[in-house]
């Protein structure tokens, strides 16, 4: 990242409740939220474990919260206790609990509370953000959330110490209070979930019958298991765990000057085959043997997990880059573990990629925009994912011209939109997404972009770990992928012209109408369709470059169409004004900034892409076009956040912030910081109640919720 | 029942939509429900297999309806579809929809339904409900769902091939659809559920991953699958099945002039351990294979459970019983089974009754009232109960009288009021409701009304049975009982007054001021309170009675604390009015119905309870008491509904049902017809989002919700 994108309004260091207890170095280089600044706290991120499709989600205000697995959501009824009570007093928590009454009530037929709440408001609440270190200060109390990020060993291979650390299916939450007398204290540290706890054995804790449990390394602490919480402050005499209770946890004592925390792991043990379709189980169910085994192996690694956590704090706090970027990059990277699942495919690892709230799986347009990150952190779920997909989540089919339906021609292989959904597998070579014989509209097969993403990941992965055992396994597909590539433009090479022109045989349906989509696919139906498609048509040549590097002199082939594709992009153009149109074939279509979006491929392939290298050409006419629609009422919303067609109020986070990227990278056109405010605020405000979410309508967010996909942002920090 | 009870206001028969399809003839032996008469339709019912804690629930409009397990109530986002189209026009279906949009919604950013929908509304809906049919009647559809019940075959020892009949679980439904022309019609018939499915391979239909399938026996029916109803309307094309879908079904062609009936099995099949604290799986998997070896086999058997079914809706239809209380015993046995749960202890079946919604396990005060139900269709299931008890959920305590609390005194043997919560099993002598220190309120302790308990069911399946067996291996155990009884009044004969007056030493707490309640826990301080509880020492007088009746020789004791109790209960009555408080030791207390309850036992056990017999004077008094009481402004409402306590607008229907046969049968007092119809408008109209329910104020349920108590209605049937 440039220079040029360095933050130019500096953010005044916080100034925290706990300065005396030595956090307010360390918040220096956190991303502050709440009062003392112009950003809201309220609203909830993840905070997750690697690979157990799980999520200990909280920070909206008076909202479900807490950890739940499986999900794609905040788990309904959950909440968070956080806080203290001084004798006599109310009861400060952070106000993580939803705003319903205690479900005591449904027994008693009446809510009895005796122990009167007083969340902490909005203006008391300060929240710190980090890469790894999500934190809360409010009153006389510090809550922390921590979630590591490091490379992620290799399952196939890696010693099972390191993917014990790795995997750990539980994520660290400490919460501190001061004391500063007279009175005595009580520390409260809870869940709430709808189902039913019993204590653990193993460790000092409690967990659930679905899995979930909770438990800290802190003898003096009371475990509790209560019917609401305030039935717990009730007193409910010696015995300190009521079955019938959903809200467990913890009390601590805190005496009159003194500080206490409270570490406390919390996470999940599925033990069972957790998938229809194929028999899997969680991959941590071969790295530990209990529940007891996890919380334990958390809470005995939490000061190394601390020190983790700082140094990633740190280093993003360092990264060149506007705050409101940095806060993208840790809310994406949060949102973005929680979607993960590592599974146990009969001894072989399974690497997934949840899609948000819709929970498909490893949706191939995803998996493409996330490779960069995955290249970083875990190149080898690149490789997991693209043989998933060699293997079982292709096809081969033929195609047609629209023109001429009733003539089917050679096509070739392609692969689906994804390998199932919410644990159920697919069966082999279909989606779940995909529905045959519909004419471009939502759930019509992807078949053109996803043989592109397939190629386009390869080459970068081949580019960044010359894996020569992966390209030697995929020779051929590589090569069966060079021809599909060229005759979904058209099997006859004289008619080819430089885009898709021949949509899949499986689109055809009985109307012989139907046609293939983009990952764009709920733009209108001009825009969303495969056919002549600007932004799929950049796709296909990235994929034609990377197909030449990766195929020596068998590529010639593709450094043709590459070449055609270029060509027809450039002429694509209008000669006055350098706009290109969304659609190359001369239907009448609106600009689009994704045409740009593929340049990304071969620049992080190590292509020259300057103004005078091959492409120079190519990349020249795309700076004109970006620049003449990154204008207000075009490709601009008011607030400066970036609108991706011209024609529709419908807009990605995670594609926006990809072109962001190429934009000021490839294209040398830097972002006006004005954007990354906008662009942040549609997260904390327009997605406040789902975590980070990609689909916005004038910065709401309104699908593709709780999202892997902003993942997009690791970009920024290399 | 004594002909006082049979019918007074005939129902005229039920004219149907269908009389050409042969339906009128059953018809007119069901209760009708809807247009035509002064009954609403609109409200749920459970229709659930047997020990598989699942139901497939229906009847509100416009509600989450359709198959769900281990629940307690309707499945959240559940949709039943049964209905068809005729080409072009819109779909008709029943109202067991929610009134939201389809999931489509999500993903699409809007509903975009091209099939629009006209569900019938409630003047067209005819409902015609027997014990193990319910049939809805609108436009020319015909919908039914058939819960059989037959005396269940003990586990332990019956033949695999009854098992499997009594235990799939499944149930039935059908869908009639008549064409009279002239175009074609198409059926439907699906499920929708918050999870996702594929297609099943030993059975036509489908299955989702947490265990839910359904399937049809007609080849020619269409299997489907999609993201909402009308997505599959729009004709998604050859693929039927959308793995996206959570929509699962069948159409089946209906050509004019011709009717055809779809029936489909819907069943769940759990493979794995379903239980905390202790581990168990379903007996059903002893039974069956798997999901498809399930809905098979309840297919093989539809023609059996028809007629199973009408044989015993025609044996509800001639008990001599009022319409409103034939239509009590078919709700209230189908709700009893929705709660029923038979699990696999290592190779040992385990009956479970869940308590309704709580879901708590076997809660004791609920198997008192239910043992008459499971001595008629199930009495291994009162046996293997009780035997659950006396090896797990016993515990032996002291007790202390309230005015000298620091003296613990020697009480004996007691039980808990339940086994455990929500699949996960309390530790032994713990149950997951009680909590210990408190006094007299909602989780205290019943320690002496559970003992009681344990006694009367024993001592009722002794009558029922003569098993010996069980007699020898709980006999020691009796004379426990006996000893614990009576030093739970005192432990010194002296001071003994003929009601509980020591407390047991669980509830004492720090502050040495706590005490035990009764299962009218929800009631004032005063009234939930079990020293000196009416209620209660008629309990502790029934089980005296039988353990009298049981022990022979050794039951002395018992034969005189009985009659001390007895003496105690006349004593208390007004010697003016007849009516006795529901505190016995002269605190002011409002008078209650249920002290009249406990004669069931005796009765029931064969005991003469004539007024010239061995207890005609305890008897006198009682009819005495309830006749004073059973007025306007004391225990009855305006409508003619019984009020169980005079001072509190908090009624249980199960207790008032077992009253009312008390009353009725043993006392004398035949119940005003209008009761009936005011307890049966307490379900339809104020539980008709919950199924059957057990505790109501003013007519409207306030808890207890989905519960299986109302079985004490099978008492009216004999």
């Amino acid at each position: 990242m440039r220079a040029s994108l360095v933050e130019k309004n500096a953010i005044p260091v916080a100034i925290t409740a706990m300065a005396s207890t030595g956090h307010i170095g360390h918040a220096a280089r956190m991303i502050p939220h709440g009062p003392g600044t112009d950003r809201t706290a309220d609203f909830h991120a993840h905070h997750a474990p690697v690979g157990a499709l799980a999520s200990f989600t909280c920070g909206r205000f008076h909202a479900d919260s807490g950890f739940g697995a499986e999900l794609g959501k905040a788990v309904p009824g959950g909440a968070v206790f956080a806080g203290y009570r001084e004798a006599g007093g109310p009861l400060r928590l952070l106000p993580f609990a939803p705003m319903t009454p205690d479900e005591a009530a449904r027994y008693l037929g009446t809510a009895t509370s005796d122990a009167p709440r007083r969340p902490f408001v909005a203006a008391e609440i300060r929240r710190e953000i980090g890469w790894c270190t999500d934190r809360w200060l409010a009153g006389d109390l510090v809550f922390e959330v921590l979630t590591p990020h490091d490379p992620l060993p290799d399952p196939a291979t890696a010693p099972i110490a390191a993917q014990r650390d790795a995997y750990v299916p539980a994520v660290l939450v400490r919460l501190t209070i001061a004391n500063p007398g007279p009175h005595e204290r009580t520390l409260y540290l809870a869940q709430q979930l709808p189902d039913r706890w019993l204590p653990l054995t193993g460790v000092h804790g409690l967990g659930c019958r679905r899995g979930v449990g909770l438990a800290t390394d802190t003898p003096e602490a009371q475990a509790f298991c209560a019917l609401g919480l305030d039935r717990e402050l009730e007193g409910f005499g010696a015995a300190r765990v009521q079955g019938l209770g959903n809200v467990a946890g913890f009390s601590l004592r805190v005496p009159p000057g003194a500080t206490r925390t409270l570490t406390v792991a919390i996470g999940v043990y599925l033990p069972q085959v957790v998938t229809l379709g194929r028999s899997m189980r969680y991959w941590y169910t071969r790295l530990f043997g209990s529940l007891d085994d996890v919380l334990a192996h958390a809470l005995a690694r939490a000061e190394v997990v601390r020190a983790r956590c700082a140094a990633r704090d740190a280093e993003l706090a360092a990264a060149p880059l506007h705050a409101e970027q940095r806060f993208l990059v840790a809310h994406a990277t949060r949102g973005y573990h929680a979607s993960t699942q590592l599974l146990d495919d009969g001894g072989r690892p399974r690497w997934v990629v949840h899609e948000g709230e819709y929970l498909m799986h490893n949706t191939f347009d995803l998996t493409a925009d996330m490779v960069f990150h995955e290249l970083r952190f875990s190149p080898w779920a690149v490789a997991n994912v693209l043989d998933q997909y060699a293997a079982e989540y292709r096809y081969d089919s033929r195609v047609y011209h629209p023109m001429d339906p009733t003539r089917l021609m050679p096509g070739g292989v392609a692969f689906t939109h994804d390998m199932g959904v919410m644990n159920v597998w697919s069966p082999v070579g279909r989606s779940s997404y995909e529905v045959d014989g519909l004419d471009r509209v939502c759930f019509s097969h992807m078949s053109c972009e996803e043989l592109a993403n397939w190629v386009c990941c390869a080459g970068v992965y081949l580019a960044a770990t010359r894996d020569a055992a992966f390209l030697a396994r995929h020779r051929s597909l590589l090569l069966a992928c060079q021809a599909s590539l060229a005759n979904r433009d058209h099997p006859e090479p004289s008619q080819r012209r430089g885009w898709m022109q021949c949509e899949d045989e499986r689109c055809r349906g009985t109307s012989h109408s139907g046609g293939e989509i983009t990952t764009y696919d709920s733009l209108d139906h001009s825009l969303g369709q495969s056919r002549a498609n600007g932004y799929l048509a950049m796709k296909m040549w990235a994929a034609h470059v990377l197909l030449a590097d990766a195929l020596g002199e068998a590529g010639a082939p593709a450094r043709a169409e590459a070449q055609r594709i270029a060509a027809a992009v450039i002429a694509s153009a209008d000669p006055v004004t350098g706009i290109m149109p969304a659609l190359l074939d001369g239907t009448p279509s609106a600009p689009i900034i994704p045409v740009i979006e593929a340049l990304i491929f071969p620049h992080r392939a190590g292509h020259d892409l300057s103004d005078t290298g091959p492409w120079g050409e190519l990349v020249r006419a795309l700076r004109r076009h970006l620049r003449a629609v990154l204008v207000p009422g075009v490709c601009l919303y008011p607030d400066g956040g970036w609108k991706l067609s011209a024609s529709a109020d419908n807009s990605w986070a995670s594609k926006i912030h990809l072109c962001q990227y190429v934009a000021e990278v490839v294209l040398g056109v830097a972002s006006d910081p004005r954007s990354h405010r906008a662009h942040a605020d549609w997260q904390r405000h327009g997605a406040a109640d789902h975590g980070v979410s990609d689909q916005f309508h004038s910065g709401v967010a309104k699908g593709s919720l709780s999202y892997p996909r902003i993942v997009t942002t690791t970009l920024w920090v290399g």
